[in-house]
C-alpha cells in the first residue's frame, strides 16, 4: 500500500441559492477579477448578470475574458494571462464549464510567465505561483472545480496536453448549484457522465499495492452513482437530485481522493485526447467509445480479478459466476450502458473517424514507449484499440 | 436536499517515513511550537525523540506540554494557553490520540484569551482566531485530525461538552502513519471502532432532506471498512493494510464530507458525553453499549426504511425479508458486532454504572428540551434508553 499526500483545499458552496457568497470570498484574494466565460450559454442564461451583479455589490472591479472553446486551446490562455498583467487582476473567476476552469487555471499560471503559455504543458517552464482561481460550474463533468488540473490544445501541433500541478491550481472557492446544470443538453449529460464515470475507471483499475478496501468501495458507490443518476438526468433534466448526485461525484471522482495512492498512469485518458486532438470531438464521447475497448483488450486471467469485483460491486452481478464469466458480462455492462443507456455512439466511424491517423495518434499517446496504465500498453497495443473502435 | 458549504482545509500526509516533512511544513507557520502530549506512551515508543530531532532540525525551537488526559480537562486547556501566552508559541503540535489533538485545538483558541477557556465552552466567549495546529495522530477513533470539533470536560461541574468551530480549528497539517497504531492495546482498538462506527452511524440516520444517494453509498463503504478490517486488527495488530482502513475511514467519518447536509442533532453522542462526564469511561466504550438500544427505541415504521438500507446495504441482509425483518437483524448485527466481534461489555452494569444518577444525565444530554437527532427525544426517551442499557 503507497504512502500519499492529501491536500485538496478548495472550499465549495453546494446548492441553491448560494451565490451571495461570491463577492465576501472574492474580497478575501484582491479587488480585480478577471471573469472567464465560453461561447455565450451563461450570458443568455442570464447566469453571468447575476455574477457580475455580485462582483459589482462587493466593491470589486472586473474584465471579461469570453470565448473560450471547448477543448480550450493555448491561444486563448495566452490572451487571458495577457489581460491579468495589463489590468492587473487579482483573481479569476471561471463561470462555465471545464473548458473554461481549464483553462483559467492555466491562465492562473501564465500570468507570471512572459512567454508563450505552451511552454508550460511542454514543461520548458514549470510555474511556481498562479493567481487564485474561482469557478461556478455549468456542467458536471470533468471535475475540475476541485481538482488541480487541466487540458490544454494546441491546434498547430494536434497536440493535447493534460497535468495537474497540486498545490498551485486547485480552486480556492468553487460554486456548485445543480441547478445551473438543467440546462445542458442531453448530448452533453450523456457526455459529462461518460467522462465521470471514466475517471473512476481509471483510478479504480490499479494494482493492489495501489488500492485501499475503503477507496474501492467508495469508488463503486461513485460509479454506482453515475449508473443510477445519469439516466434519471436525461429523462428528467430538471431532477435537482439527479443533478446534484452528478455534480458532486463529477467532483470526487477525479479531486485525488480516490486515486490518492496510484502512481501508475491512466489508460483512456492519454488515448482519448489523441483523439480530440485530432478530431476535436466531446472528450466524455471518446471515453465512452474507447473505455469498453480497452476493458476487452487487457482483460486477461492477471486483470480478471479487479474486473470481478467491478462486475459484482457496481454492477451486481451474479458473484457465484467464475472470476472470467463476471469480468466478460461487467465489460458488456459497461458498452449497453455508454451506447443505449446514454445513448452514445459507440464507434469512431460513426463519427466520421477511419484508421488514417491511428498510427502517429498511437505513437503520440505513448509518447515515453509504454503507457504505464494497469495493464502497460506499447504503440501497437494502442493502435489495436484505436481499430477495435472503428 | 438541503444546500451545504464544504471546507475541509488540512493537509494529511498518509503512511509510513512522511515524517521527514514535518519540518518544512511547520516553519510555514512560525518558528516556535508548543507539543503537546498524553501520558508518556509516545515518550516510550520513541515517536516524541523522533518528533523533536525533526523540528530541531528544521531550526524551530519547541516547549512541551505533557501530561494531557484522557477525556481531557479544561485546566489542561488553560495550561496550554497560559504557555502558548508565556513562551509566544506561533504553532501547536499534538502528538497522540483524539483527546491530545481536542486538547490542542482549545488551546488554539484560547490562546488568545485571557480568561477561563471553560468560557468557549458554554460559548460565553466566541473565538475568531487561532493558532495554527498540526497533529501526529496515534490512534484511530475521533478524527479529531481532519474535523474542526473536539470535547472538553470539567469535572468539577460533571460537565463535557463538544462541539466545533469550522475555519478555526481543522488542523493545517496532519501526519496518519497506521504503523504508530499497531501498539494501540485490543480494548482501545476496540472503543476506537466502535467511535468510528458509531461517527458514521449518526450522520447515516437521517432525514431525506439531509442525504444524498452518493454520500449515503460512501457512508455505507465506511461502515463497512469498520466491520472488515477492526476484527483483522484485533486479531494481528501488526496488520498495516487493516491498521490503515481503520485510520482513513476515522478521518473521513467525522471530517465533514458525509454528514455536509445534516442539520438535526447527533443521537448517540450527546448521551454518552454524559456517561464519560460522570464516570470517566472511553467514549467508544459509552458508544457500544448506547448504540444498539438507541437504535431498538426508534425503531418503528417510520424509521424502518433507514435500517433497511443500513441492513441490506451495510450487513448483506436478504434484501427479500420485509423492511422490519430487516431492520431487526441489523440491529441484532450491530449489537452482535460491538459485543461479540469486539468483544467490548455491552451493559452499563457490567462497568459499575447504575440507574443513580440518569435523572440527571438524560436531563443534561437534551439541554434544550428535546435532542432534535433522526428521531427526536425528550428527556424521559433518553432515561428510557439509559435504563435499557443497564
Amino acid at each position: 500500500m503507497n504512502a500519499f499526500v492529501y491536500d485538496i483545499p478548495t472550499k465549495v458552496y453546494f446548492g441553491e441559492n448560494q451565490l451571495g457568497h461570491l463577492g465576501e470570498e472574492l474580497k478575501k484574494y484582491g479587488d480585480r477579477v478577471l471573469v472567464c466565460t465560453g461561447g455565450g450559454s451563461v450570458k443568455e442564461s442570464g447566469l453571468l448578470d447575476k455574477v457580475l451583479e455580485e462582483i459589482k455589490k462587493a466593491g470589486l472591479s472586473f474584465v471579461e475574458l469570453s470565448g473560450i472553446e471547448p477543448n480550450p486551446k493555448v491561444r486563448s490562455v495566452n490572451r487571458g494571462a495577457q489581460i491579468c498583467r495589463d489590468e492587473n487582476v487579482d483573481v479569476i473567476l471561471a463561470v462555465g464549464g471545464g473548458s473554461v476552469i481549464d483553462c483559467a487555471k492555466f491562465i492562473a499560471a501564465a500570468a507570471f510567465y512572459d512567454g508563450d503559455a505552451w511552454d508550460i504543458m511542454t514543461k520548458k517552464y514549470e510555474p511556481e505561483k498562479a493567481l487564485p482561481i474561482f469557478d461556478i460550474s455549468t456542467l458536471s463533468a470533468t471535475g475540475s472545480d476541485m481538482d488541480a488540473g487541466g487540458v490544454i490544445s494546441n491546434p498547430d501541433t494536434h497536440d493535447k496536453i493534460g497535468f495537474s500541478i497540486p498545490g498551485l491550481l486547485q480552486p480556492k472557492v468553487s460554486f456548485l448549484n445543480p441547478s445551473l446544470t438543467f440546462s445542458v443538453s442531453p448530448y452533453q449529460t450523456a457526455c459529462g457522465s461518460a467522462d465521470i464515470l471514466s475517471h473512476i475507471i481509471e483510478s479504480y483499475f490499479v494494482t493492489p499495492d495501489e488500492s485501499m478496501y475503503m477507496l474501492d468501495r467508495i469508488k463503486e458507490s461513485l460509479m454506482k452513482t453515475v449508473l443510477e443518476y445519469a439516466p434519471k438526468a436525461l429523462e428528467d433534466p430538471e431532477n435537482y437530485e439527479a443533478r446534484a448526485n452528478l455534480q458532486w461525484a463529477a467532483s470526487w471522482a477525479i479531486n485525488g481522493f480516490t486515486g490518492a495512492m496510484q502512481t501508475s498512469e491512466w489508460s483512456c485518458h492519454p488515448m482519448e485526447h489523441e483523439l480530440s486532438a485530432f478530431y476535436d470531438i466531446t472528450h466524455g464521447l471518446g471515453l465512452a467509445i474507447l473505455t469498453p475497448r480497452w476493458m476487452e483488450y487487457i482483460l486477461d486471467e492477471t486483470t480478471a480479478g479487479r474486473f470481478y469485483d467491478y462486475g459484482v460491486n457496481v454492477f451486481g452481478i451474479d458473484p457465484g459466476l467464475s472470476e472470467m464469466e463476471v469480468a466478460k458480462a461487467a465489460i458488456e455492462k459497461t458498452k449497453t450502458f455508454l451506447s443505449e443507456t446514454l445513448g452514445l455512439p459507440s464507434t469512431l466511424r460513426e463519427i466520421g473517424i477511419d484508421e488514417s491517423h491511428f498510427p502517429v495518434m498511437a505513437e503520440k499517446a505513448c509518447s515515453s514507449s509504454v503507457l504505464q496504465g494497469f495493464k502497460p500498453l506499447k504503440k501497437e497495443d494502442i493502435e489495436t484499440i484505436y481499430h477495435m473502435c472503428l
